[in-house]
């Protein structure tokens, strides 16, 4: 009896293991005792199961993104000259769309604050992509964001431990109990943090399809409808697009190959997907930041959002021009047959690349930068017998096998006339966005 | 890649959490790796969350009670030359029956290995009660134990740490995550210890009603069924008796006073229920020992078990003619009208037993042996207003308002000719035991 607490984590359990809702108390509670260490990792994870089978209301889902919130400290760009406007992408294959896009919206005076985590798992992480540029530098002290947000105009920079610390625990734990794939969980994972870091308006990129987190459309609609909401409750301008992880995302799976892409879409070159969903981002970025009429591609073909890369990249320490890492020992794959390919699949492509040493599968492991695929073919090319399809990239020939044995089934050459299996347009949906109509693209 | 496990308990996490079944490798992998500390506390957790929410196969729970048992060592008797049985009860309040029971049946020639465990919560432990005895000891090495059960027939001590280790600890952990009444894991931690321990035969007391631990009779009746079927399984003749605990048992609820009432009933006195429930397990242990036509009565009446414990209490170093600790304040409870006892519900009685300092709230807490409460009435006794309802007894009579809270609407005095709210019959059915008939008593 000598617990002067309000609640006992055991009932709150219970409650929600009932298939009961939370108060807004028992989770500020809850969330706030997590942090401090009350509450024990064992207990959470109890909890987090229960929620990932017995589920959250809206109102607890927004409870829990506010707690937890709550435990950490929220960032204020509110010095800035600028508006402010973020994206974040729930991760895919090949995925390295920030790269060109904070520079594109830095360059029309919307200023950027790109705070990324690291890669785990088969999607890649933004942080990892761009510590293959010489020099750069992914943690930045506070004054040290806030001076490149104004002087530049965007960051990208790893998030501090001080945002929603509680999420970062619970992040960490979800991990390694099975419980990730739950929408209460995402949703207030990423808009605690998004929220906590204090732009004005947010675009999420929800992947659907094969590569996603998500699988089927249905569940990336309903977390991109949490999100939205979630957002516009704390006074976010926020918006989703649904889009499709089918196939990978351009034609460079890894890290230091995915900078070099981006730089082409820089340049006003690149991959026709790369460059669609980054100019498609960039405009719902720009529209609720109050620009709807941007002419976002121009830009992208006067170099003004290379410029804004150079001095963005200088900025962070990294050397704009300085070469960046080439694999140890490369295969190529070829084509057994002439044909189409109609086939290429994101997740064991991903995967490929992991194995491959682009990706890590603990934390604290480092990657290999110059490690990855180069797709030579995408979904719909030609392709003659004996021509390269993908080239694999490593340190080590020994990780050659793992990768290929991941890629089996995952591409197939066709006859021509015969469907493409690329899971359907590119940007299947809007979602939200202050009552503009959806708008489906592609 | 460097863990040359079979399995990640993540992926066996998710299987359960999906409603899949695990296989009989992943469940004894499960449990050996959570014995060494492989799989951790929070994972252990998540798992027992989602078997809490999505069930077990009757195939997956005699894998799970197998695989506990494969984490620590068995117990042997078959040095003895009596054939062995033991019973566990799932808990109630005023249960002492384990008192004259283990004498009583020992007085047959039937060994009682009784490994028992300390209270926690308003149901108290056997351990704790018998502390009350001056000097007695619960806890014996194995060669004290083996000594004593061959010389007196049985024997009452603590469990320790060698069995089903595994088991202990998930038991731990499943009273601080809400995890704990569920079928599947109460089934395979009792078993899991019962099996280990030895036994030939065991008669298992379940428990239902207001103040027991599954509440309704059809969960209790599925328990119960499981049980008897894992001891089947293994090899131990198991039986089990469907018991009511909607009213407390007996008169006394705390430690020392039900030392006191099991003297009694070994006296060949004591109350009807107690008695009552003495002799069935008995009958049911001897039973399945191989003696169905035991008198057991005879041995109540004659001293014979009361001859075993006070020839085992000595055993165990305790003084069974030493005095036990008296409570420094009691607080007595007067009827307010005249009437008949209709209700006395076992919850509450066992919350403010608990309260008053019987029983404890975490593991390292000491218990008060004279605490408790003397019941002067029961159901269906009459009353004149005035008279003594029930006593309380504490070390400081700072407690007695707690426990009065917890008591409010707890019993009630009606008109004579009112219906008694006692649950119905003590025992309510029989499962199990070598293809006997089901009966019902009283």
């Amino acid at each position: 009896m000598n617990q002067p607490e309000p609640f006992d984590v055991v009932d709150l359990i219970r409650t929600k293991r009932d298939q009961g809702e939370l108060s807004t108390d028992e989770i500020q509670w809850l969330a706030s005792r997590y942090a401090s260490g009350v509450v024990a990792d064992e207990q959470m994870s109890a909890m987090a199961m229960a929620i990932f089978l017995n589920g959250m209301s809206r109102r607890e889902i927004k409870d829990l993104t506010l707690a937890m919130i709550e435990t950490g400290e929220r960032m204020d760009f509110s010095s800035l000259s600028a508006p402010t406007a973020d994206k974040h992408s729930t991760g895919g294959v090949g995925d390295k769309i920030t790269l060109p896009l904070m520079p594109l919206v830095a360059s029309f005076g919307v200023a950027v604050p790109q705070l990324s985590g690291r890669g785990l798992g088969h999607t890649g992480g933004t942080l990892d992509k761009l510590e293959s540029i010489p020099g750069w530098r992914a943690d930045l002290s506070n004054e040290e964001l806030l001076r490149i947000m104004d002087e530049v105009g965007g960051v990208v920079c790893a998030a501090g431990s001080g945002l929603a610390p509680a999420d970062k625990k619970l992040y960490a734990l979800r991990d390694v109990t099975g419980t990730v794939e739950c929408i209460p969980l995402i949703a207030s994972s990423i808009m605690s943090k998004k929220i906590a870091e204090g732009t004005d308006a947010l675009v999420l990129d929800v992947k659907f399809g094969s590569g996603s987190f998500m699988g089927d459309i249905s569940r990336a609609r309903e977390l991109a409808e949490v999100m939205v909401q979630l957002g516009e409750d704390a006074g976010v301008k926020t918006s989703a697009l649904l889009t499709n992880m089918h196939v990978p995302l351009g034609r460079a799976i890894g890290n230091a190959n995915e900078v070099r892409e981006s730089v082409e879409v820089l340049a006003g070159g690149g991959p026709a997907d790369v460059v669609e969903l980054t100019v498609e981002i960039a405009r719902e970025m720009l529209r609720l930041a109050g620009q709807p009429d941007a002419d976002v591609e121009s830009h992208l073909r006067s170099g003004k959002a290379m410029d804004v890369w150079r001095r963005w990249v200088a900025a962070q320490d990294g050397d704009p021009d300085g070469a960046l890492p080439e694999p140890k020992e490369s295969l190529e794959v070829k084509a057994d047959r002439d044909g189409v390919v109609v086939e290429q699949l994101a997740l064991p492509f991903g995967i490929a690349a992991w194995r491959l040493g682009a990706g890590r599968t603990r934390k604290e492991d480092p990657v290999v930068h110059a490690a990855g695929i180069d797709l030579a073919k995408k979904p719909g090319d030609e392709v003659k017998a004996g021509e390269v399809l993908f080239t694999l990239h490593a340190d080590d020939p020994a990780r050659f096998d793992r990768a290929l044995e991941a890629l089996e089934g995952a591409y197939r050459i066709g006859d021509a006339g015969e469907k493409i299996n690329n899971g359907g347009p590119l940007i299947a949906d809007r979602i939200g966005g202050r009552g503009s109509a959806h708008t489906a693209s592609n």
